[in-house]
């Protein structure tokens, strides 16, 4: 069995992705966990929040990591991007729509109500348009466009997961997706890449 | 004073936006409501889920109305699209990034935990689509292009809101209509419109 530090922020993100922040009780996490009560603030003195912290930071740098995986895998850019939306599609419907984005019920729930955890999610965000640009310019885009291009594509993800598991059907993730992969290639043969 | 019902309605939707549906307890209702607290099972016998519905296609029905009247307002379909992303990034701002998409913190709530209001934001989801694709009909795309422009817009859209939202800028909403108008105006020219 994995280190108790390592089942809480486990179980938490779990959590997290199907019931959200608000939702997510420390009682449940530690049954869940198979963990002490006392554990969590043994790990996370802080509690519930520097808890919610760590596992927005961590769910957000395992998303990315997966993004990367399939970025390394795939031809070029273009392929890569739609990769990321065929094989989140295929997740979404292999977890009856649940598995979607690991921050953004969090995200949303917290944005107004509580600037640390706000914060934390902002940080993932940013890493993540990044990451998406930092690709964008390495396929030959100018920054400017990368940025841009990686900032469209996030949203049009975004917005998918959001009526993909509202509707429980995957067409936003295919039209967002279809839209994604055009953008990339158009935005390429504009800078001449 | 608006009748008990409708200052019950309101406070919850507003509530809804800034804590989402978990985050959101009936004493916190009736008192920014100034209601007495039996006043929410007296309307709302279901409690607090069937609040929750009435809230979900009420504030669904409320923000498509915005669209049409901003879409009535403008010269043609492009225009009312960027017109209506340039509104919500001056909302947002003027909000101090509170309100965005009325229901999307709800619906990512719900979607793994409560049927009866997952369908509700499903309802409402739907019927956005069909009336933004009933926009993009009358303006000379074809069915089938229109559904898919409204679903690209749609993404964009609420995908905007989160990292608006999140990262407590613009910036995404601004990448997100130029897409969505660049798109409109794409599909017009490709149906020939």
């Amino acid at each position: 069995m994995a280190p108790t530090r390592d089942r809480i922020l486990d179980t938490t993100a779990e959590l997290f992705r199907h019931h959200g922040y608000t939702g997510t009780g420390l009682k449940q996490i530690v049954a869940e966990a198979s963990a002490p009560f006392g554990s969590i603030y043994h790990h996370f003195p802080g509690g519930k929040e520097q808890l919610g912290g760590e596992v927005i930071r961590r769910s957000g740098r395992m998303y990315y990591e997966l993004f990367e995986l399939i970025m390394d895998q795939a031809d070029d850019f273009v392929s890569g991007v739609g990769d990321f939306f065929a094989g989140a599609a295929m997740t979404l419907e292999a977890t009856d729509y649940a598995d979607a984005c690991p921050i953004a019920t969090v995200a949303l729930e917290v944005a107004s109500t509580n600037e640390p955890l706000r914060e934390a999610t902002a940080e993932v965000f940013e890493s993540w348009i990044a990451g998406a640009a930092e690709r964008g310019v390495a396929a030959g885009l100018s920054p400017e466009r990368a940025r841009s291009v990686a900032v469209e594509i996030l949203c049009l993800l975004e917005g998918a997961f959001i009526f993909c598991r509202a509707l429980r059907t995957t067409e936003a993730l295919a039209v967002a997706g279809a839209r994604a992969v055009e953008s990339v290639s158009e935005a390429l043969g504009a800078d001449g890449a």
